[in-house]
């Protein structure tokens, strides 16, 4: 009860917050039973399906003809004819005067491609949803697109439907499966030719765009579409919000899709069921709006590179950081693989996606299914990120600090280092352990902590480190007597 | 005058051609300054551009990713996708598992490809026209299609502009260049589901063929369109009429244009500039609409095959008959051979060709510019056939027996075989010869020849053969004193 | 003082060893300026290097053609042609019928292959030697050897010579250089050839084998030759020791060369400068002759393996519990790793390696230069191995418990699981504290330990884990104050 | 009669052929039962097997990793890598940097290589020996030898025993096989390291050379060995007289083997059953000893050009005239041909060879077991060349003008152009004309020509040209009646 009103009190004092409710409120009540209109003033208004917010961390993986030079980035192909120097070097060095990206696409040849053995690994690395490259900016679809003839995986290359086989899979294991789509396609020539006519033309969109997006969205029923490479054209090109209004409205997917915000110039950060703003979006703090914050574990790109470094990989501490200062800022986290042209995932990605795995078999109860609590990064111990679980989840506002009408059954602090004193300082939560009764316990061991409050800071005596269960991270759970 | 006379006689009697002759002079009549309606009784009004009648003679080219594998023929992928035997067994033995028809393109290389060398060649053989392949059914083009991405020799095989090179090359020659065009293809998804459709939707059309299409007459302003692969939906489906009359109205191209007849089902060998009607059509006799016979000096194959025997080729024999019996009934001989995948011509190919050039160095004159003779083959000695020349070229009836009116300048009779008593014995010309005072002459011999008439047939002994000039076959002209 | 007594009571109780000594003693003093005969008891009398006892820690490369593949093992070639029905498969799902192991050679590109980076790897995983495959059973030389003429790494593949620039590169590390070798080949003709004759003929030794070797030895000159594959015949057709006494006498590497023990059918752990025995041979228990642990990193391959999972490769703990063990028993550990077709090294080996050399920062005092203990595996404590360094180092008796005259400076005891409790318990160690004024240090951490000996076994009270530096095993040391 | 008297007085004439009869049949008298000793002098000695000398015509192929490139000649390595620009821009343009000869092999692919009718072929050609390159200078041998592991067709490229394979073929036709063979390889390193050593090692020859040798002979006993590469050392470093002595005096084809004279500096055209002396060497007249014209259809190269023009091709007129004046003066015609790197033969060679092949139909028995008649080339007509055939073969003599005791039973003037008046011209054939009685025949042609002698020359008048059964050129054949 006090803890509530305490909540209540540090509540009203954040202001533009409240309104907002109000605001989405309104909104989801007048839309029952009618179809949303073709603008972002009404597409706005949607909900977001819960399952994604609960999910909190995803899989991204880019797979395609890049992987086959695995040079560079994803981008090889437009920085090469961008006239990047070490693309151009490695052709030169590597390739015949004349060879094409085109060329690349027979060696693409996924020969221990194992879908299963793929959703297996997610499965275990605690994902709840998968994203794959159903189109780059190359425009090579991993799906047979009717618009794509001679440039898909199943005609060249794998010879394989990629994007089915992955869907069933993960779907086999329970988890769900979305598309990534780039909506430009960087040479394609009737996109450029719409470009050249500034867009005043809209072949692309016509005759290639929207009917492979339908393809996919028939065959595949993605439950997400993670749409990019919308920035050189406004969404008045794209016909953005005709596709998501029939989404919405009439596609098999209706109840369950969830789009990101990547739809025209201007609109990122602005409108979509959730939000990726940048590549690598990590605020550090509470957002208005659902968020993502998509990353790689090769720091230097989305697509497998042949000659990664291993200092260019995320640790698994840098892994675990991304990841619950994500959560804690009411973000999913999507963490991007980029397999290798045989159909593999380097064991170094494995090894990261297994710890993970096994931190969250022990700390998940703070990341699944939590809501962002009224502090994120401790003010005293920046290494501390909360997050919270409330007795209704409360969809509507997946990024809002607890409303007083909410019930906090767990507040939850994960922390990063292991203090050297093995006494953990923490200020933010201090007020509500002041004047409550308090369960504090290490989340994989037994037994509970005591506490004392000094200069309005929380000294919690944690457990002998010999005995500690989990690793890398920690998670303290607060529950009220 | 005499002479002219008994034309007259002869030609009154052949009462169904005479008609023929009304019917087109009204329509052409009546067209001046007047656009051509999209309706087949209107197209057909339009005059054959006199240059294609003079031509005589073109050479074909079916070159493309089916050069690659050379094996069968430019059928290939369609037929080893419809169960032929030989072509799975020379997949099986020869390639892994899973290789598909797009994994050869990167092998087309054209690395000895040569377009000057090539039109110097077709020069040599006296070709006056050029016909290549823009896109044939496996949907991959020589030019950079913008609607085949990823599919056309700008980004994989070659990686250069063929169809441009080649247009480029033949004009410095001062020959004609037009281009081989599918209507369908065996495997385009879009193309596939209009026909799943029962035509009833147009997308494959609208979207690729039409655009495709106006993309080569804007870029290389052919002279011929060569239709094909019209066979499987009715000219509706493929708006081919509106195509006509764009290209006679408005193209670039307008007065020069040329097509062929194949433009749905029921058109071939009833509409458009020239009837190729069948592959290999020869009939062997006069034809009521300018024709032409199109066929390969490989007799299995369009396109190249690695194997091929020298039993399965042409000889000059059969080739010049092909020729001369064609030209004789006023069609045009269209030539084909199939270029490598290295972008060279056999020198098979080559031989055939020049040794062609060369009868035509002493022979051309019966071939060029001629016309139909009132006889074609003679009724005694089925080796021979006629040509003539008239005072004034007479384009609008490029099959048509000489009129009444016509000034005819002289008569040729080509014979294939050389007499062994050396004596050449011809029935058709004899009753001219009777009442006439001729010279007659054997091409490439100075002097001229006697004859006399017996029993209807005229005998004329020819010079030793020790002597002749003319190889292979030879040409009596016939010119009044 | 009394510890040695102590140490010498112990000893003398061992006395199969100390025989051992006295032989080896006479025999090295007996050869001074005298050639080493060809024949096994005199090359046996030959004293250790130096270099190679101390060195203790190897890095061994698999690398070539095999690396194409990348399937099964290094093996791939016999495997899949003594009907291994996985590698069968692999071949027919992916290659063309006659498909040849040759074949793969074009594709070993090694366009990442960068020697520098890879010495400065094993660098800093401390590795103080480094074995390279000159030639495996499949015959392609890394190097361009004179007698295998278009088979070797110059001629096809890298086109270039990997033995010498890794040889180079290590070297400006500061490191040994030695060679695999394998006398053997399995598809040589000349081999199977001398094999069919019962081996009475000895062409391929006298052409290929030994041109082969004294090449390298001339061109490289190798601190180790690792020899390999002499199962199928005797030393006296490989003539084994003709080349090692070359080796020990005249050759430009006869100071400082060592050689391994496969040499010919019951040569292994019998002959040679130090013993192989078995692959991941690890007996766990003192030798009485110097011995080397070959083990891979990838528990299922020498070779890469493009499609290992994770859970294949050792672990961390894995890896240090066999260098450690290895160690302690008087071995060397040699550590496999197999590098790319692209000349990459996998990041999961690169972190295993790296971390290991942390490891090694901290513990290395442990290791390098470290001679057996009168204990290896604590008899309490299995996880406890045990080493010690002498204030002599004595090359002669590189597997030998310390001599009676010997001064120890320093007993070391690596423990590999932290004690939940955090008091490390001893057994074998016991007797010396009991007796003796020690000072007790963690490596890594400031300052010295207490003990208590309760029944025979000595309790040490660790530090507190949280301020530990050494990571997955730690270090005891006990010093004399 | 009359007609061997005069041949006498003729004969006597010519002293030095005289000579050498003796010489000979001294020798080979002194043979019987005697192995030859391996020096020149005794080894010249040996009589000409005789089934070589009646033969004439043979068919050489040049077919290896050089019909890939297949560019500028089967010297393309070498010249490539003497900086030939036409061949390192070939490279340049074509391929990566670094790519080697070596890489070349695996596409040396052969699939439509079918023996039986490469041999049915040259059966139709009227060819009567075959020869095969097992090994050109780049070292890589068409049959498995066991000295060039991993260089050779079973291995890499084809997969199949192409020596074997077309020798067993060839049998089967009744055509002889024989094989040509390199002595030296330009890039083999055990034959460069024997080179910088001036060639006073013989590791090359000892270790590689001859155990391909006799690999060879002992696996397909060749009719024929036609060396080559011969030119860089003596004699004495290639053992070659050894070789030789083993090969007639043990070898499995010691009655039927024939070599020629490429063995070492100094050798050619001076010892060896037949020579060769240069490339295309047809010295016009006749020689004293057995010799072979061994020349190309592609005038440019011996092994196949992907980008031969016709022009660089032999007509069949050139073709023709190599084999008459060949046979005249005592020489064998070696009609070399290249065969694709798909195992094809260009249908332009097929052409040449079938022409050839009718032609001999109607000539042969002018050609085959023919001797050089007294006169070669007539001296009024340098179109004519003539043959002779005798009552008694003699091997002995294969190159000598008729002794005074052999009776001609035929003599035949082969002429090369039809003269335009039909009288064919000869002078040296009218002294006999003049005395004899004589029936002169044209062959393919029923009946006989009369002559008449003017001013010495023979006058005779052809048949009509019109029923002349052979073409290109025609053989007159003089009977003493």
């Amino acid at each position: 009860m006090r803890l509530l009103f305490l909540f209540f009190v540090i509540y009203t004092t954040d202001a533009k917050l409240n309104v907002d409710y109000k605001v989405v409120e309104s909104n989801i009540a007048e839309h029952v039973g009618k179809p949303y209109a073709p603008d972002w003033k009404d597409l706005d208004t949607r909900p977001l399906p819960e399952w994604y917010d609960k999910a909190k961390i995803g899989i991204f993986m880019h797979w395609g003809v890049y992987s086959v030079p695995s040079f560079g980035s994803e981008w090889f192909w437009s920085n090469w004819k961008s006239g990047d120097n070490k693309s151009i070097e490695f052709m030169n060095k590597n390739y015949p005067p004349g060879f094409t990206y085109q060329d690349f696409a027979p060696m693409f040849t996924a020969e221990f491609f194992d879908a299963d053995a793929w959703a297996s690994l997610f499965y275990k690395a605690g994902a709840k949803y998968i994203i794959l490259t159903s189109k780059h900016h190359d425009g090579y679809t991993l799906f047979p697109s009717r618009r794509s003839f001679s440039w898909n995986a199943m005609e060249v290359g794998p010879k394989r439907d990629l994007v089915g086989e992955i869907a069933q899979a993960v779907r086999k294991n329970n988890l769900k499966f979305g598309v990534y789509h780039s909506l430009y396609e960087w040479f394609n020539p009737i996109y450029l030719e719409d470009k050249k006519n500034l867009y005043l033309t809209k072949n692309y969109p016509m005759t290639k765009l929207w009917p492979d997006l339908k393809q996919i969205v028939h065959d595949y029923e993605p439950s997400v579409i993670w749409s990019d490479g919308d920035w050189e054209a406004f969404d008045a090109y794209w016909n953005s919000t005709d596709l998501l209004a029939w989404l919405y409205n009439e596609s098999p997917v209706k109840d369950e899709i969830v789009v990101n915000d990547r739809w025209g110039i201007g609109i990122p950060c602005h409108h979509g069921d959730f939000y990726n703003c940048a590549d690598r979006y990590n605020p550090g703090k509470l957002q208005n709006h659902k968020w993502e914050n998509a990353f790689t574990l090769d720091s230097k790109s989305w697509g497998y590179r042949r000659n990664m470094a291993l200092h260019e990989i995320l640790s698994i501490d840098q892994l675990l950081k991304e990841v619950v200062s994500t959560v804690s800022c009411g973000g999913n986290a999507l963490i991007n693989i980029g397999p290798t042209k045989e159909g593999t995932i380097a064991p170094i990605f494995q090894e990261r996606l297994l710890t993970l795995g096994r931190w969250l078999l022990i700390n998940g109860e703070a990341i699944y299914g939590s809501s962002p609590w009224i502090h994120q990064n401790d003010t005293y111990n920046a290494n501390v990120w909360y997050t919270c679980t409330k007795q209704e989840y409360d969809a509507e506002r997946p990024t809002s600090r607890p409303k007083p009408s909410d019930v906090i059954t767990s507040v939850y602090a994960v922390f990063l280092h292991w203090p050297r004193d093995n006494m953990l300082k923490l200020r933010d939560i201090a007020p509500y352990l002041h004047t409550g009764t308090y369960k504090v316990q290490l989340l994989g061991n037994e037994g509970t902590l005591n506490w004392k409050i000094s200069s309005g800071v929380a000294l919690i005596p944690l457990p002998d480190k010999a005995i500690v269960e989990s690793k890398h991270a920690w998670t303290l759970k607060f529950t009220q007597k």
